[in-house]
């Protein structure tokens, strides 16, 4: 049988997704929820993530995909069933919104079509609730003009640049479907923002090089911006700085 | 010199305000914010709050006083320029909002003349994020009967029973002025509710044990529903069970 489920967690404790080995000692999403799994079914699971997410980074819609069969531990367990122990077994900063049997050539990775990301700034002074669920940035950025070079990055483009890839034989094109900047005052001088990017798929530390790039744009950053104006524009122009995990949250992913 | 410092901060991580001696390993507001005026003054000070908050209680807007002089170390330091070198020296969960001189009679404990607390609660589905800052209760309430039965609070009463407090000498009667309960549906079921206690003066736990008595009251708790009838009232009512800290804000003290 093959299953999917639907994830929230808050990363902030976590070594982000992807399982390690256990002489890392690293705690990851994915390692507790497999622990479970197999708690569950009497066997250990293996499952698929959509993507994975670094240390401290967030999903509100994360999605994930395993086999499993019945066991003589497990019986004949029901998807809303394996949801309920889930819960029940996973610490309160996972949480399973969803469980379903899935067509067989169902691969969370694989199969998925797009992907939307959000990331959440602060900028002016330091705040003290909600430090893990909002990145800070001190100076005043001009959304205008952030909203205007954010169109640069729409379509399809070589977004090598703007990861943290390596392999140079790597597929690094993607193509952007759209970029919404959403921005409100805090009432104390300092600014609430919120960029989410949806694309058919987003390359290591992309979403979060994306942002520094359009911040440091909001800044008027005359160096970033000028490149930005050349015929390859995206292709071959240089990126801002990497914003830090925490502002990041994966919001869905479509199939 | 006398100085007001105002102070919010996210508790989570700390035993509470009130600073314990070094045996105990504990780290608390206060000892924070001690060290850090002892490392600008260069001798130590101590600081008086306007009250305690238990471990993982937050504040909004705590106050507190401390005496100092200048100092070979300190030299002539404007208020200012403590509050900058304060949140400097200070992690991010503490930050002080603002540092004045204050009248030399002034005593953030003794010169506070009413207080406001926030409870902030969710019930429902538990959730993922901001579990440090609002409390669960998985079953919905009835916020009608909460808000009418919270009047019977308002006036002076002997809160006692609503108390952990164990000295039979210790003067228990307070006034509360006003409780205000704001709920919203969450759109899955569930309830966002934050209740706001304003009084003269809150006994140790109080605020936490209300709360709790008044969810009993929304979840239709006839033997506790039943004894607020009585003449006596609050004076010889029975409480509900007390609440977790984390959904707890000291949002405002006045002088």
């Amino acid at each position: 049988m093959n299953y999917r489920i639907d994830i929230t967690y808050d990363g902030s404790h976590y070594n982000g997704w992807q399982r390690l080995g256990k002489s890392s000692g690293a705690i990851t999403i994915q390692g507790t929820i497999e622990d479970a799994l197999t708690e569950i079914f009497g066997r250990e699971i293996q499952i698929h993530g959509s993507g994975r997410t670094d240390a401290g980074v967030h999903a509100l819609g994360q999605v994930a995909s395993f086999h499993a069969g019945f066991t003589e531990k497990s019986g004949n367990i029901e998807p809303e069933d394996i949801q309920h122990r889930l819960n029940a077994l996973l610490p309160g900063d996972i949480r399973i919104t969803g469980c379903a049997i899935a067509e067989d050539s169902f691969h969370a990775r694989k199969s998925a079509v797009s992907k939307e990301y959000v990331y959440r700034l602060h900028t002016g002074e330091r705040r003290v609730f909600n430090r893990k669920y909002t990145a800070w940035h001190k100076g005043r950025v001009d959304v205008g003009l952030m909203e205007k070079y954010s169109r640069k990055f729409i379509g399809t483009h070589d977004f090598r640049n703007f990861s943290s890839v390596k392999d140079a034989d790597a597929d690094t094109v993607r193509t952007i479907y759209s970029i919404e900047i959403n921005a409100s005052e805090d009432g104390y001088g300092g600014q609430d923002i919120e960029i989410t990017y949806c694309g058919n798929g987003f390359l290591y530390n992309m979403v979060r090089i994306l942002t520094g790039t359009l911040v440091e744009i909001g800044e008027n950053n005359k160096k970033i911006l000028e490149n930005f104006d050349d015929k390859n524009g995206v292709n071959t122009a240089i990126s801002g700085k990497m914003m830090p995990p925490e502002g990041l949250f994966l919001k869905k992913v479509s199939y």
